[in-house]
């Protein structure tokens, strides 16, 4: 059986949860595109797909019109599949190597900052409060399923760093006016990195915790990077 | 006088640029805000200026009401002023360091990338053919300025990487099969990058032109980095 109707009840379930507060209610959230059907499966946190064509995920399938998978979905082009996914289970055990987002607003930035903190071996990205939400789809689809293998969990920094500090960790701050070049830190088992939001870097707060600052060596032509290049290189370097 | 017309013969004109065609006849392009209305005057780049209160750049300034601003801006937000610039001196002179673009698409990624070439003294820019252009409006946002400090060039990229090699540079491609880990490459003093596209890395023609390839060295978690931050930890790594 084909849904035809974007008025079906099950489609109109599916559409309510891009909606940030009902997708918390429920505990679920949405996928779009094979590449991240195929990582959230990896996971085991694929609930559901949505599909043009009947397919197999192990799970199951609801195929669709492809004027209700447009209907359903966030991007300009319309997706094969699109799934969803229960929420991820959030660690208390953080690992040897923890990066701190405080403020972090463009999704692509965030979303950029989990798939390389998979890449280097930083296993969980804490966010303030305020920062973007990370079942945001744009986070998600800028992380390239790597969401899915990163411990995300959002937390007071204000209570949290403290706590880091008091286990061992060496903090460090990204503000460049008293800090250590990247290059020459001594790397220690325990490390993690505060980095400020895209406008306005650390908050008065967060500064006020971090006694270790780091700074990326730059030509005097250019003043900043990318939050996401600029948590990359730092990640790259410290790993 | 305040123009309030969107119909103004000026402000239609001023729309027209936003066309990429028309913007190449006039060898003008727009940009928007004020931080990269200053980057302009620093670079001798601004022709004119659209604001909503009478500002003095140094160059002819259009008043003009919220509501044509609106009509003029490509952003949600309206800002305060936007600039007429002159299409950027294109270089033959490239420096020592050169990064090389192979199909970039996303002019987020395109502008991040310039951004960091600046950061780093990577002073030239060169794009194939079917790059993203350097005059999009989300790639100029993207550079935060950057743009007016750097040799963005477009090339033929089959004829241009025989040439660099011929004058003495080291060309790395980033193909990962049979590569240099980035951190323990031996730095010569010219040297250039490729970067191939998000979805299919370098093209065939590209790699078949390039004996040295590097790559970053990741864990086995995560299988690539966003370009434009692998282009910005390869151009840290080796400025």
């Amino acid at each position: 059986m084909i849904i035809t109707s974007v008025n079906n009840e099950k489609i109109k379930y599916l559409k309510k949860l891009k909606n940030t507060k009902f997708q918390q209610e429920e505990g679920l959230f949405l996928i779009e595109g094979e590449h991240l059907v195929n990582e959230a499966l990896k996971a085991n946190a694929l609930n559901l797909t949505v599909s043009l064509k009947e397919c197999n995920y192990g799970v199951e399938n609801i195929v669709v019109t492809s004027n209700v998978m447009k209907s359903i979905s966030s991007l300009s082009s319309v997706p094969t599949v699109i799934g969803v996914c229960k929420y991820l289970e959030e660690k208390e055990s953080l690992g040897n190597k923890v990066i701190i987002l405080d403020g972090i607003q463009d999704p692509g930035n965030l979303g950029t900052i989990i798939r390389s903190s998979c890449a280097f071996g930083f296993t969980s990205v804490i966010l303030s409060p305020n920062c973007v939400k990370k079942y945001n789809d744009k986070v998600i689809r800028a992380t390239q399923g790597m969401l899915f293998k990163t411990n995300v969990v959002t937390k007071n920094l204000n209570e949290f760093i403290p706590t880091l500090i008091s286990k061992g960790y060496d903090v460090y701050g990204t503000d460049v006016i008293s800090g250590i070049d990247v290059k020459k830190v001594t790397k220690k088992e325990k490390i993690a990195v505060v980095m400020g939001s895209e406008g306005n870097g650390l908050s008065n707060e967060v500064k006020a915790l971090i006694t270790k600052n780091i700074y990326i060596n730059m030509s005097g032509a250019c003043e900043s990077l990318n939050v996401a290049v600029a948590a990359s290189i730092i990640m790259h370097e410290l790993r």
